[in-house]
């Protein structure tokens, strides 16, 4: 039987980034293409049937779907330079999970299958669980097909591409009513399970969290040959917004707020900007604080643009609630588990948009540098191996 | 006889950007080869020979080289979104007053030639002037070869595929000794002819100037799952930079400091960045002013750096002494040219790197906008016209 980290070595030659280091995987483009080939590759071997649906997910069953499967599965895509096990460890896991149940000739009551959601991290057309939300209709159909990625290229042309229909993009309840229990295993993006010296934890909850882009405009102009004070720089006020995001977030309870991605237009050295774009993620464990920071982030934007001549358009590209897990499934894993330890997270996933659905739950392993979305990300063979049994448990559990 | 305007009118189709407005043109690409190929078809027709030199910078002669031309010219790449008169404008001048000339009927007691340099902005390789300073001997030819674009091609590799042997790039003596005097015709990049309501000046001066490389590295985490208290985020100290650079400038008579260009690494909106790059652009009439600028703001980096976990490596990229043109040769072109008002600039031009070896002069050409880097940059046809005469009257005057 091959292991989660067998197969994970087995795509680890897939999307390599070389000039960020980790992987580039993102939604369409060759490396996923190839992610998409290999997880039907696989999953046919195993005797699975395959579907894509019209949401670009790819869904893989054991048994005629019905109304009420049990569905585990992640997603294949990445961040620009990530790990290797945020995604994939979910989907392999799920794989390797069937194995060890038919090894242990397990016959499911229910209808089991292995989902794999389409841009569960926004990377190309910057939503977040674009397949996910496409499907739960927690994003309206034509603003997906309309998003662009950085080379302006549409999210329907993109579907077009790559074969698919975008007509067929939205809620899609024929996939939603399939689904009984939904259960995402997902490699730990801190040092809960570290501390606690565990491999394996349960999900309580996701911090609410959304994306803002804040477009700040100026004058662009020559570098050396505009004095100062005849400036309308609108890299001032960005780096500003940067700087009061940091300070907005340590006042306010267990909040992050992140500018990782700012891009000056046009970004020659001797040329003052134009425009800067700033991406502010915001998360907190409070709805209305979530919120609150944003609108506070918005008016001081507001003043930092006027004192530089600039003005500033904020756009919300991204929001989802706080997500409480079913209490009734997580303690009932948890006690399934050993005991497994109840963790909150801070990252968003697929599971967060299913649980507005249906009873929903999420296994963590261990990461044992604590780092993710970077090429330090990890998790141990015998982690990994844990997860999967673990996996196992809660699906024989589920279906059973 | 073609004006100046008409002939702009005539490239106005080529290195358009639509996504940043105005016109992207770096050296070897599509765009400047077809300028390049332009150029060599407009000085043909009008009987120059026209040659390439081992730097990659065209030359059209009008009569054999010798060792005493008088030799005019500028540019033809551009900044990315940049206008459409930073550098043609000096080039298509050029020809019209080379045709200007010829239909009064002059015959030069000295060989004249238009040049155009290659790279003048730094706007695919980084180092501005780069063709003139290669010319010149003022940079490493070896440093030349191994600059890269920001998708890793190297100066030597794009020479190459230009068809163009990079061996031979650096200081050309044979070339050099050609130039007995260079004027330089440029879009006026300030403000100082509009309000002295004068169509055409002579430069008096080019502030010292040069480009610094800040990189910040800290440590690339999830934006959701990475508590604000553990983080090494490198846009932190990054943004502090440019805040400094303008309070810096500020503080410094008649100084600049500008970062048009940030990149972080590796870009996610839901990733902290592991690097960030901020190029600062300084400048200042005093060349000891200009370095003790770059090198407070790299202590200061040193510590917003400290303070967030992180650290930051400073290049120098590039930089050049204040330039003062030659005292007798522009007293005389004013004089020659209806007392033309004397201007210092901001901006670094071939020229400045040329005035350390061979007299050089530069005229400039009113700009109604005042801004240059930039869709806006303009210069009117009878502005154009008038700069035409001005430099027909001074290549006259030189080679008589």
């Amino acid at each position: 039987m091959t292991t989660a980290s067998e197969l994970l070595v087995s795509i680890d030659d897939i999307g390599v980034d070389r000039a960020r280091g980790g992987f580039s995987r993102h939604v369409f483009d060759h490396a996923e293409q190839e992610l998409r080939e290999w997880f039907t590759e696989q999953a046919r071997s195993r005797g699975l049937q395959v579907t894509t649906d019209g949401n670009a997910n790819l869904w893989a069953w054991w048994g005629e779907p019905g109304t009420d499967a049990v569905v585990t599965g992640s997603h294949l895509d990445s961040v620009p330079g990530g790990g290797a096990f945020d995604g994939p460890l979910g989907v392999v896991s799920a794989l390797a999970a069937l194995d060890l149940l038919r090894a242990e000739g397990f016959t499911p009551r229910r209808p089991l299958a292995v989902a794999v959601f389409a841009e569960e991290e926004g990377g190309r057309f910057g939503v977040p669980c674009l397949g996910s939300r496409l499907l739960a209709g927690t994003i309206d159909p034509d603003r997906a097909r309309n998003l662009r990625d950085p080379d302006g290229v549409s999210f329907a042309e993109a579907m077009r591409s790559a074969g698919m229909a975008p007509e067929r993009a939205g809620r899609d309840d024929v996939a939603l009513d399939r689904i009984g229990h939904f259960v995402e295993l997902h490699v730990e993006q801190g040092r809960g399970l570290i501390d606690l010296h565990r491999p394996v934890g349960v999900a309580s909850s996701i911090l609410s969290h959304g994306r803002w882009r804040f477009r700040f405009s100026g004058q662009g102009n020559h570098a050396g040959a505009t004095p100062i004070t005849d400036r309308r720089d609108p890299m001032l006020p960005a780096s500003r917004l940067v700087l009061a995001a940091r300070e907005a977030a340590f006042g306010t309870e267990s909040a992050r707020a992140t500018a990782g991605r700012l891009v000056p237009t046009p970004g020659g050295t001797n040329v003052i900007a134009s425009t800067v774009d700033v991406w502010l993620d915001v998360r907190s464990p409070a709805d209305a604080a979530t919120r609150g920071l944003v609108d506070d982030l918005a008016g001081q934007a507001d003043g930092y643009a006027s004192e530089e001549g600039c003005r500033v358009e904020v756009t919300e590209e991204s929001y989802a609630d706080t997500v409480h897990f079913d209490a009734g499934l997580r303690e009932e894993l948890a006690s399934l588990l050993d005991d497994a330890p109840m963790l909150p997270t801070g990252a968003g996933h697929d599971a967060g948009i299913l649980a507005a659905h249906k009873p929903t739950a999420m296994l963590f392993v261990r990461n044992p540098t604590g780092v993710s979305h970077a090429p330090e990300e990890h998790a141990e063979s015998e982690d990994c191996d844990t997860g999967v049994v673990a996996l196992a448990r809660t699906l024989e559990h589920l279906a059973s």
